[in-house]
């Protein structure tokens, strides 16, 4: 069904997806934003619940709104560090909410699909689940558009709902900045920046039992 | 970065993967499988906090045993529906943990990174979120792979501790059963068989507050 040059396409792209937080100022074309979307709602969802909505956030006023909702956060955050990692944390930028020209709030709707949905009967997140794997395909959508997008979960969910009249049973997810950027690095930034390394693959793999290599 | 062709590519991979529960007697490259689960290890997680791990089950006996905590499961779930919905319901095949070669049980560490994860510290769920990002890479990646993919959520989490001698603290995120097919359909089977029906993207798509189109 896919050719070989298909396959090395698509392993391109995993391998490409980086989480940006630097955007430069030109803005997004909204066919490429179409598409992000469209690949999100062809994302898989159990008991085909389809528990995702989109916010698309341009107002700038309302960016700014949620920019200082991050930062009150990244400094509580700060907080919980000391000595050496605190100065490190600081030093981290970890969203560029004002920079990107928009911001996508993507929510979960625990009542989507009724009372019994297929699947989330069994386990309750399977709604998350499935908004975080849309959510993948708007990365890498983003990524072979030549976009960048950074996956900001640095918020209070009451002070997002205010800003964007969520309703309470409603969960917002994440809040996705898409942009261009002129830095899309080779590495993870968090690698980059030694705040934490990748793990080696083959000691998280198992066979028949949890430990066993 | 991205050709027009690549970008094509990558759309093609996402609208035609599916959830597939019908499994043919043949075996999985190794080699794929190591590419499927490199591509698990290369989604995204929020601190770099890679909280996965993947239990490959091939035993026979095992498989028997998930296959039953499986079927216990639907038949719970039956119980909630009523008349037609019920028939409807137990005609439907959930899933293939017997006919499919493998089965990777994708689990979910809420330890893994330490006490105060970057944006775990924040939404703890995080860690949840980031494995299913990476069992959409899976998914992607065994579908470019002419593989099919099955993620079973039909389990009480302690059956499939029990059987996998998964420790109290792990979460098994998914049942992900993998092998070829004879039939890879071009639509979600629950679509198929009018159990749900796609939701109409536009409206699922607001504007600066929930709810503004």
């Amino acid at each position: 069904m896919f050719s070989e040059q298909e396959k090395e396409t698509l392993y391109k792209v995993i391998y490409t997806r980086r989480d940006i937080r630097t955007f430069v100022d030109k803005p997004v074309p909204t066919e490429a934003i179409s598409r992000i979307l469209n690949a999100a709602h062809h994302g898989p969802s159990v008991g085909f619940m389809q528990p995702w909505n989109f916010i698309i956030v341009t107002d700038e006023a309302l960016k700014a709104r949620l920019a200082w909702a991050a930062d009150k956060e990244r400094r509580a955050l700060a907080i919980h560090y000391e000595d050496d990692r605190k100065e490190e944390f600081l030093n981290l930028k970890v969203e560029g909410l004002m920079q990107a020209p928009l911001t996508i709030c993507v929510t979960s709707d625990p009542t989507r699909g009724g009372s019994h949905v297929l699947g989330r009967n069994s386990i309750p997140e399977t709604d998350l689940l499935s908004t975080a794997c849309a959510i993948q395909n708007m990365w890498l959508a983003s990524c072979v558009e030549g976009l960048a997008l950074g996956w900001v979960s640095f918020y209070k969910k009451n002070d997002v709902r205010d800003i964007l009249s969520i309703p309470p049973h409603i969960e917002p997810v994440a809040l996705l900045s898409i942009g261009y950027t002129d830095h899309y690095p080779a590495s993870p930034i968090l690698e980059m920046t030694n705040w934490a390394s990748r793990r080696d693959l083959q000691e998280l793999i198992f066979h028949d039992a949890w430990g066993q290599a």
